[in-house]
């Protein structure tokens, strides 16, 4: 590549994360880097965009780096939104989400903001690639994930992706790795749990927790990669038709 | 079958929405009907969870069906989940969630509270189908729907459908129909229309609007079926992964 390509960093934890800073670091060895990033913690939006509120986005100066920065009142999906329409003067030739604090994998691929923005990059046919390591904590340790990174963006520069697919790349929580295994989205779902309290004022209320339950016994999914200390990666695609099942649904009586 | 079906009904335009009070009265006449419903609209929320805030589920009466009702201040995809978890006693034999005031077709799947409680019921094993009409006014005309949605409704009940799909139906802005077509979600997008303001206070703001672009010249597409007066139906999988990409990604020097 003779110039420098314009990498564009999202995440869902919010501009100052540990995780967004990571990559941000990683990015700047690679290319120019502009970040549009949330201002507050956006866990759990999925593919949610603003539609009835306004946005505010600014420019700030976080740290040192040469990258640009953004912070955004919206949601991941609305940091690419404003970065691609009114920030950037070009598209970019990747955009990476993340890393994000905490699991990615399987079914929480639906659920995620991190993986949101990766998304709504690839709607808009930017090469995109979503990071996640399996460690909620706010001090993960990131170091261990820097040179993957690298190399899987570049990969991605090198040989691009097909439209309409982009990575979803989660890290077990460990300092060495087996390496790096290719995979499909496992089988999982979560069991939910709801913790019902009462208010001061005697009104039931619930907190949404849940245990994750992985019926998928398969050795080529994501959960089995992490279990068995690899580094997951999963094609994804915004095609959500399920193909195979349009020949026995013709057979229907509609 | 000998006993009524247990049908859990959703929405994201809210409780008292037209939408999902036609939906109600059809599945009055198929089955016991429990509806679980956002207090207020939430569209555009994509899978959301609510994992940083509280949730509230009270039950009201909204009209004199024989339907029991409760309002949540959650998103859909909470509505979904507390309804398995805390207020039905048995896993209900379908999930119907609509009918939503708007277009879900082609990309809008991913954005669409409607179509991410359709799909959390079915992450949950439960057949759910999410019905839409193209018709954004409050006071749409659902009548002519109600016959279709009936008998897809009955469809699914007597077909049931396999683990891991659940349908998209959507409707098109008229009072008869050429029939009902199986299809693909189209590839199209949004092209992000920024309208920019600047609030009293000097400060600029934004406001997401955009243009749909639909690029897929397929005659199979939703977009197609719906652009030629055809009721869509779309299967819809929440295993992301791009099979075909696989193999390809393997040749990757990761």
């Amino acid at each position: 590549m003779n110039k420098k390509p314009l990498i564009l960093v999202v995440n869902d934890d919010g501009i100052t994360a540990p995780g967004i800073r990571t990559l941000i670091a990683v990015m700047n060895q690679i290319g120019d880097v502009v970040v549009v990033a949330p201002d507050s913690p956006q866990s759990g939006m999925g593919h949610a965009v603003t539609i009835n509120e306004t946005l505010y986005c600014n420019k700030v100066k976080i740290d040192d780096g040469p990258q640009q920065e953004y912070k955004s009142t919206g949601t991941p999906a609305d940091c690419v939104k404003l970065a691609v329409s009114e920030i950037l003067d070009r598209k970019p030739d990747l955009c990476v989400s993340g890393i994000n604090h905490g699991s990615n994998s399987s079914i929480n691929v639906i659920y995620s903001g991190t993986m949101s923005a990766a998304v709504e990059a690839g709607v808009e046919g930017i090469p995109a690639i979503g990071f996640s390591l399996l460690d909620y904590s706010w001090n993960a340790n990131f170091e261990p994930l820097k040179k993957y990174i690298k190399k899987i963006a570049l990969n991605v520069l090198e040989n691009s992706l097909p439209d309409g697919v982009v990575l979803n790349v989660n890290f077990p929580n460990n300092a060495t790795f087996e390496g790096v295994k290719v995979c499909r989205q496992a089988r999982a779902n979560w069991v939910e749990e709801f913790d019902r309290r009462t208010n001061p004022q005697g009104r039931v209320y619930y907190w949404l927790t849940g245990k994750f339950v992985n019926m998928d016994k398969g050795e080529d999914t994501d959960e089995w990669a992490l279990a068995n200390n690899y580094i997951s990666i999963v094609p994804v695609q915004f095609d959500l038709t399920a193909h195979y099942f349009i020949p026995k649904l013709n057979n229907w009586d509609l």
